[in-house]
């Protein structure tokens, strides 16, 4: 028997290590492909809304999925005011199990890989939902997700060229330099408005806690798809209540995105369309070349477990350790004698 | 500052280092009390039922709760089909964290944990429940979890005799011997009937996943403290009806007790005194020598939460291992910096 007790555990410098060993470029592709094939299956899955565990400070979640054979769930906590004392707003683990025995199978860090799926579903989303042969891409907020995010359209879409904009300069900066040398046309813009021109996506990507507008309505052209991330939980919202009158609106999980998305400025009712039906082919996507699409996305829990099935997928010896995280008594009803071996082994230490 | 981003991890190693370091019956007499604690402020904890995904071959459940201040969870399984494969039926790992940013602060391995604090629970609960001056315990049910019951009832109740039975023989040997040498007198029965004769407290705490009968009406005579540790989800029940209608019950959390208790058996209204309330005083516990308490224990959050609480108090070197769990960001803001740097500090691994 294999040593089922023992749980490979991926670290944040060994995803780092995964990450750079496949090349940022080719896992987002992969990964979306990996996305893609999950919504595919939509159907398949234990679909439930995330459980919160809200305060003063911020939140905590726990978002679990299943589709029969694995199961997943993230840790994940949200605190706006962790950058002040230098720690982060978002960290995230993550855990996959074997449904059959519920052992678990994959322990990891789901900071970094939190970034890299929203990445590669935005693209995964866009590939199905952009113009055809879009190559330029604006991104308003320029924060921690904004070069996965470009990478990812990079690699799925054929992105070439992007319109960068962000109230603070210092992270247009910081994310112009960060993706020199990955061959992008990259455009510094000093406004939202002169970030858009000419973008056939638009990425929205800030970080603020509150009700904001970010693209007004005369800021969106016909033809455009846009990629509405950054709006993510009540009363965080990007874009203005027109835009969303004048697009097609594709949504995750609508139960969610209702709550946490930027459609929690419409009615209840207002018409949306899942995106796995558009993948499966049963609802439609683009139809016209006029028409605006925006994804309306919040993350979901089916993303968290296609990222974790990737990483459990691509583990080499040097990216994981073996964590010693479950019992293996010699017989399975003998876990007091398990522990009276362990000191006839070793002397105590305290 | 401190290196938050690094969350200590206890595993099952290191879990039997701190047991055997501090000593199992101090362990569990010092648990017990902060379990006591935690009952004493019931209020101020945030219940939720647990969140379970059931499959053909058993459950996987998350277990949340939260006092405002640190947040545990606790991930564990339930596969009765597990052992045939030399697996455990049940594993469990379990994560603390700070409410105020929403770090975690402790990783550790819940089997063993688990079995701990079930033991302590259930004589911390008999301390309150339990005839005064009571030195007899018959335990029909001799599995993984006797030997904790039979160690947390001497040290929290003075437990010193012992009446030992199980359907099978080998159960009541394993236990009976792991058991020499921690001062019990141990009589060893061939019929749960002949184990309850003349004792004060009796522990059932048998594994069968189906309503059986355990105890009947006729073995339980007056006076006697019932500990029910058994029955512990729908369908699965140790006691007959009849016992439970002579009884003053006591039951951890109502709502999950009415579903997985022994008083699934009853009407949803039949009363139920909830244990939380006889410790702080505003409700009765034991009020005559003639009455029969029962203590219906399935286990609940807060009880691992305490635990959780327990070992992070108690963490010395050598007893945990360090684990990179976090991303750590030399900013916030800058994700991919982190790995941009990554990539110059080594080589590529793949």
């Amino acid at each position: 028997m294999k040593t089922l007790n023992i749980v490979p555990f991926v670290s944040v410098d060994q995803m780092m290590k995964i990450v750079l060993g496949i090349g940022v470029e080719r896992l987002l592709k992969d990964m979306a492909g990996y996305i893609e094939a999950d919504f595919r299956r939509w159907e398949a899955f234990d679909k439930s809304a995330r459980v919160a565990a809200h305060s003063r400070d911020g939140v905590i979640e726990l978002m679990p999925t299943s589709d029969g054979e694995s199961y997943g769930f993230k840790y994940v906590n949200g605190h706006p005011g962790n950058t002040k004392s230098g720690l982060q707003t978002v960290t995230a683990f993550g855990v996959l199990a074997d449904v059959a025995t519920g052992y678990p199978v994959l322990l990891s860090e789901m900071t970094l890989l939190t970034a890299l799926r929203t990445a590669a579903s935005s693209a995964m989303a866009a590939k199905h939902l952009a113009p055809k042969g879009a190559t330029t891409m604006a991104m308003i907020g320029n924060g921690a997700q904004s070069e996965f995010q470009a990478l990812a359209f990079k690699a799925v879409c054929g992105i070439t060229r992007l319109r960068l904009y962000d109230i603070d300069p210092a992270a247009t900066e910081k994310c112009a330099g960060n993706l020199a040398g990955y061959g992008f046309d990259i455009l510094k813009c000093s406004s939202a408005q002169e970030a858009v021109e000419g973008a056939e996506i638009i990425t929205t990507v800030t970080a603020d806690k509150q009700c904001a507008t970010i693209l007004t309505d005369n800021m969106v052209g016909v033809g455009v798809h846009i990629n509405a991330i950054g709006g993510d939980c009540p009363g965080k919202t990007e874009l203005h209540r027109d835009i969303l009158l004048r697009s097609d609106i594709f949504v995750e999980f609508p139960a969610q995105t209702r709550i946490e998305g930027e459609i929690q400025q419409l009615p209840a009712d207002h018409p949306v369309t899942e995106l796995w039906q558009v993948i499966t082919g049963t609802a439609k996507g683009r139809t016209s070349p006029r028409q605006i699409t925006l994804f309306d996305s919040v993350g979901f829990a089916i993303e968290d477990f296609s990222a974790l099935r990737y990483i459990r997928d691509h583990l080499r010896p040097g990216t994981y350790t073996e964590l010693d995280m479950l019992a293996d008594p010699d017989t399975p009803k003998d876990l007091f004698g398990m522990l009276l071996r362990a000191d006839n082994k070793a002397p105590t230490s305290a």
